[in-house]
């Protein structure tokens, strides 16, 4: 893959293009009275999850309602709607019809919202108002570019587009052929709504994104074996359509296989986002692999799975993988006019009979005058379709006339102007444009998600806790503590740093006056993996203690052995029990854990 | 340093309050005829270095006129407008005004460039046109943040202001103490008026920016005395304002002792910029640093250098050095009313006089109702200067007026409403806001003047040129080239891949079909400093050669001892001679080396 750095900036042509000015949207609801705005399928969702809570959720949002309102008046009024709408008992279809609306949440348009607000009678969740019909909110940043102020142009809301933009360098880069692949990361904006959840709902986000363009006639991969027996958690389009979000677990290879994900090189993206989420610390039980449904998908998908991460705050979309299919290319290869294709040069050469149009073009000038190129451009990109049954009127009236782009009125055009035919033609080289298949990653998200699947007490005592994150991840690796601030370890306490910084392990030093209990206490909860303690034998014979966060054991070796163990361990992929096989096991700091105080 | 990533969007009241919405702008001048917008100084610096070049390069503008122009009436029009206005033999006393001026261009502010766009008679360079009076135009790329498109928001112009709005939090992680450095490294946005020359002039561009916080009344730097005898060229401000661009060279020392550079952490930073710049492969003959001119300072800046490259285009700033003072946390703190200070404590206690101001705190709801709390806060807000004055008009008259934010007509205050009293107490804390310290480079164009600065051509042909970057900045630091496409080298060639891909050395593999001399050819223009050479040699005895791209010297040993080689040259710092003493010279494929096509 060939990582690349393109601009956030984005003129408007681009992304009218692109389709992102006329469909980046999500569907939002004003309250007229307060101002207020809301995102529509947000708010069906939380209403009906509220709703759904009973009467105990709807007093949480009489507290809101009083945090809220400014004056005690208001307080009151507002609490009172609460009541007459939230503290409702449901019947056991009304339950039922919920749980279905609700696994199907993703899926609806924007009318589709406004009829369930009406139906469901949902409105402002804290003064009960009505609200206006969903209407489409674009989702990208606008501004103006250079001093003229006439240059409109959006913050990118993906990194796509900057790579389908460069595809033909791409191409020149990876010898013309195909498979190959771009990759960016960098960050993008939307316009969100209402913004919440800490990392997880932000206008501004850190995005990685890889471009994987392949034949669209063959989108096996030559890997697919290694990963296609890997079992995962899917979540089919079908299944979300039948009201239920009771997971699918089987192998990549059976999910290709049955068609239920597309081809092989969705599937082997999928493996992969898999392997990467489980290689920095993501619980393989909160992982699970949706589809989009029919409604949902993005303007450019032609298939589309999500992975989702569970989290308190419900299953979040922290990974897409989807299928984009040509799209992007064909847009702005229309809108352009530049070719963006792969040639490939065919071993049997084949024949081919296409429409083909010849213009006489010494007549478009006098005729056309300055639309002449207009004209002549709109011909030349005529579909199959187009030329065929204007060829057909061609011949039953020696004319048809057409709509073109800039030029007013209809253009009318004979057989003296164009000549179109069909001709069988013997073609030496196929031009297809790619398909792309594109894994995208929310850094902030899969971030916020491995702090919460990585966060648990222990059981001996609830008030202390651990981020059991893997070596590979923690920003630092080890904590260096000496035993106390006797001047007789300082040497030795220097001596070891030094080699830890030549070995580029990132360490902190903790010599305050605490606890060795409660220091190695403190770096459980900041998820520092090792702790390598120097104590008065050290001082002797360099040799130190290392111990390891989650399990809390300890080994004792040389400084060496016990750094040549932390290396192990976080860079080559070694177990505890692998690396430390050489060390001392040791237990003689155990009473000295247990005081936290 | 703490690296932080902070947001680009921006809320307007940040940069309201950082002074970029009133003066972070260019001076642009619009001409009313074609539309037109030119920044002033650059065109005030461009037509006057065009005349001093005489007639030869107004009539390269003269094509450009021919490029531009729709058609031959205009054409004509403007060669003939440029005529009269270029083609110009000067005197030699305006050949010197124009020197000085040129000298002194960035310090001038936009009234004065419009007088002397006046007085030489300045207008647009292609028609002549006069020109509208320079206005300011501000750099900031603005946007509306949320659903209700009523919040304004900016991109950020620096990385700084978000460092500062997170002062407190990196205070604490710095246990409270200064000195102490955060640093950035992301875009940043700046809608210039004519953006241009590749990489040195863009809209996006990605900075990284340190802030170093410290004492105020202690800028000396523990480490100054490692970097005090770097020799570096200054041209500071008095020289410029002479009207010279002649460098003096001297000291870090010495120029901080001289107090031509203010302080011992700025020389620090100017010294490690330099370190730094030196050590990517910046030429040193090609660096000056620069002082700003008091006009041209931003207006945050207490003293502020500028490290120069030398380009094609002229001397470009590439990294600012900038002593802020305590400007920024002091606008943001009385903004936010947060105190953004250090706290020392003070070993010897100190007596302090102040006025103080007590207010009677019940009165206040009854007299100002709503605006009380606006009252009370501006009171509590007064400086020393203020409450000094106020006392005094309140111990003759009895009473007082203010004016207050938000708050209609004049606020009337007597001494039943507040106390002014000047107390003096013992200090057992220091409280102050630290001065930053800021170097700030321009990555895009620090990697431009490398580029250039690193291309030569080999004498003995000059269509073979070289990039001469340093093996530690290089992309690619090994080409792995077997002889031939024979089949006995390709294993030999596949294990040495694999032990630099696992000794994480960026390589690429060269098997065409070309001549070796060739493929070093093009290697050495795309900056690879190191070819490893497989022959059939390497096939018997895992001997391969090793070749340094800027002396073309060969060497030979075991795979193992020429990566060893080649990781002490690139990482370990150690030169060609110290990295291959234990190889063997190598002369024989000289001949294939010269056979280039």
């Amino acid at each position: 893959m060939l990582e690349v750095d393109c601009t956030m900036l984005t003129p408007y042509e681009v992304l009218k293009t692109s389709g992102h000015v006329d469909k980046f949207s999500d569907w939002m609801c004003r309250d007229l009275k307060t101002g207020e705005i809301f995102r529509a399928d947000h708010l069906v969702e939380e209403v009906l999850e509220a709703r759904l809570k009973g009467d105990q959720e709807a007093r949480g949002l009489v507290e809101d309602a009083n945090a809220a309102a400014k004056d005690d008046a208001e307080k009151k009024k507002r609490k009172k709607k609460v009541k007459q709408i939230k503290a409702v008992k449901l019947d056991d279809d009304v339950v039922k019809e919920y749980e279905e609306i609700l696994a199907k949440i993703d899926g609806y348009s924007g009318p589709e919202l406004g009829e369930l607000m009406e139906k469901y009678d949902i409105g402002n969740p804290v003064t009960g108002e009505t609200l206006e019909s969903p209407r489409a909110f674009n989702l990208m940043f606008e501004t103006a570019i250079g001093p003229s102020g006439q240059l409109k142009g959006y913050l990118r809301p993906e990194t796509a587009q900057g790579q389908f933009l460069n595809f033909n360098k791409l191409l020149e880069f990876n010898n013309s052929k195909t498979p190959f692949a771009s990759a960016s990361i960098g960050k993008s904006f939307r316009n969100e709504i209402s913004p919440r959840a800490g990392l997880l709902r932000v206008r501004e986000f850190l995005m990685a994104e890889i471009e994987h363009f392949v034949d669209p006639l063959d989108k096996s991969h030559p890997k697919f074996n290694e990963i296609k027996d890997i079992k995962l958690s899917f979540l089919p389009r079908d299944v979300q359509e039948a009201g239920s979000t009771e997971p699918i677990v089987k192998t990549v290879g059976e999910a290709v296989a049955s068609r239920m994900v597309d081809n092989e090189t969705l599937g082997y993206f999928i493996a992969r986002i898999y392997q990467f989420l489980m290689k920095i610390g993501v619980d393989e039980s909160k992982l699970r692999f949706r589809q989009h449904m029919a409604n949902e998908m993005a303007h450019y998908a032609a298939d589309c799975w999500d992975g989702e991460l569970k989290t308190s705050y419900g299953w979040i979309e922290c990974v897409g993988c989807a299928d984009r299919s040509a799209y992007d290319l064909t847009v702005h290869s229309k809108k352009t006019k530049e070719k963006l294709v792969v040639r490939q040069k065919l071993d049997n050469p084949i024949e081919v009979t296409k429409w083909e149009i010849d213009l006489t073009k010494k007549l478009f000038g006098p005729k056309f005058r300055k639309d002449a190129p207009k004209v002549e451009s709109h011909l030349l990109n005529m579909s199959q379709d187009d030329l065929a049954s204007k060829a057909e009127l061609l011949k039953a009236n020696g004319k048809f006339t057409i709509k073109v782009d800039g030029v007013d009125g209809e253009v009318e055009l004979d057989d003296k102007l164009v000549k179109i035919e069909q001709r069988t033609k013997v073609e030496h080289v196929r031009e297809y444009v790619p398909s792309v298949i594109e894994p995208s990653f929310g850094i902030g998200r899969i971030i916020y998600s491995v702090f919460e699947h990585s966060f648990w007490n222990r059981p001996e005592d609830n008030a202390r806790s651990v981020l059991s994150f893997p070596p590979l991840v923690a920003p630092t690796k080890v904590l260096l503590v000496p035993l106390s601030n006797h001047k007789d370890l300082v040497p030795v306490t220097t001596e070891v740093a030094k080699i830890l910084r030549k070995s580029q392990i990132p360490f902190k030093i903790d010599d305050s006056g605490v606890s060795i209990g409660k220091r190695y206490a403190r770096n459980d909860e900041l998820g520092t993996p090792f702790g390598v303690t120097i104590d008065f034998e050290s001082a002797k014979d360099h040799s130190v203690t290392l111990r390891e966060r989650d399990s809390t054991k300890q080994v004792r070796g040389s400084v060496e052995d016990v750094i040549k163990a932390i290396r192990d361990i976080t860079y080559n992929g070694a177990s505890w029990e692998e690396g430390t096989k050489d060390l001392t096991p040791f237990i003689a700091q155990a009473e000295a854990e247990a005081e936290t105080d």
